[in-house]
């Protein structure tokens, strides 16, 4: 297996690429055709879909990784967890070190708003981030299989360089970048934003299998609450790739300050 | 099903409980037993253990839900799904609206610091705080079958009283509560913290198989890198039980500046 950084010779940065749609999505083929050049890239991504895993772990079962030919000329792993055991299991085990930067996507699907939180695409870049591994997870407003990513690999590839460029922002640096969907042409430009306030509403549809017993698909309709214009939402509807840096530190700091005040054991 | 307000005539607060040990864990028996009398209990927990399964949901296929007979006098059922998937089908298919309060637990195993992000325990909670329900996940620190519960029930019990009393203070109020392990008597209060900055050190143990493919289990040290007196791993390793509020806005707003000031595309 790829030794990271002790390998390369020109000191080029070592890319760690993953995704949550699977190794054969053509999103993550997209990804690696807009760095080629950055540096050294090595793949490990999960060997089926994995949408909607979210930060989830394997604990109960073990784990397997199996060397792929997939993409000419990189070095590349089929993992059988979740995106984020593809990261820790690339660290650990294939690059046997941290890599220079760990991108995820691209994803076919948005990642905006609340869906940072149910993604498998940003949960491997968070678990980078974790590491001190600057990351970036890249999302294109487009589910089909037969999506458009020309635009998405072209702000992807100047969000990486901008990465590469200034590592020394925030050891933990990691980005939520969502690409409008749709021609390059009609792209504005990028925009910092923060998460908007949006969420699901929910809507199981209830069926009955052959034998007469309920079953139930998740299902539901987008619903933004954030009338802001700094959000990601915003930006996505008025065309600019938007880019959130995200956190680990769950702590909600101004609610700490309430209970400190008001609670009393 | 259950009609949640609208069958409760006394206006009880109704309380739905979930877990990630599953719905016979006794973790979730010990959470039942502490808040009875508190309001009308739901239980709607996974038919299998769920640890490490983050903010997973299913959306590649359908969900059963099963109602099952495991507490005395309790509506209970066992959903095959995650425990992201219990609330949400919880809201939308057994209660058909909001209960009063979610509780999630108890754990068997810590929940504090990074854990947070792994945690089905939290998820499920986050996940309720997102739907503008009151939410608290409990863990006590001991991963035993036969851990001793009791001094988590009680304070478990007085932390709901203190949230159902409370309610106005956030909408989406959402508490990561740990117990340390062992007597009541140690336990010296409870005490309001911030998620400490730790993280596991990975190793993935390599083996073979019978027929001499690699496979890994995926395991690792905690290494607590936070030196602060407020913080979660703090509290409980000085024997107080602590309470982090925690968010789903994942921006990190620090870094959103620092990136508006040096970034121009």
């Amino acid at each position: 297996m790829a030794k990271a950084k002790k390998s390369t010779k020109k000191k080029q940065p070592v890319i760690l690429i993953t995704n949550d749609d699977g190794v054969t999505a053509p999103g993550i083929r997209a990804l690696v055709e807009s760095v080629k050049g950055l540096g050294k890239i090595i793949v490990v991504a999960p060997d089926k879909p994995q949408s909607g895993m979210g930060h989830a772990i394997t604990i109960g079962h073990p784990l397997r990784l199996q060397k792929v030919s997939v993409f000419d000329g990189v070095e590349t792993y089929a993992c059988s967890g979740t995106p984020v055991d593809c990261v820790k299991l690339a660290v650990d085990k294939v690059l046997k070190g941290k890599p220079d930067i760990c991108l995820s996507g691209i994803n076919h699907g948005a990642n905006h708003s609340i869906n940072v939180i149910y993604s498998g695409t940003m949960s491997a870049a968070l678990e980078a981030s974790i590491e001190s591994i600057p990351s970036i997870g890249f999302s294109l407003l487009d589910l089909s299989i037969e999506a458009d990513f020309t635009a998405a690999k072209k702000y992807a590839r100047i969000l990486v360089e901008h990465v590469l460029g200034s590592k020394s922002l925030d050891k933990h640096l990691c980005l939520n970048v969502n690409i409008p969907k749709g021609e390059e042409g009609i792209i504005k430009g990028i925009r910092i934003c923060r998460q908007a306030y949006a969420k699901y509403e929910e809507e199981f549809d209830g069926r009955k299998d052959p034998h007469g017993r309920q079953y139930f698909w998740l299902t539901g309709a987008f619903v933004n609450f954030d009338k802001g214009k700094d959000t990601d939402v915003w930006a996505l509807k008025n065309n600019y790739v938007s880019v959130v840096p995200v956190q680990f530190d769950l702590t909600h700091y101004a609610l700490k300050k309430k209970l400190e005040t008001n609670w009393k054991f």
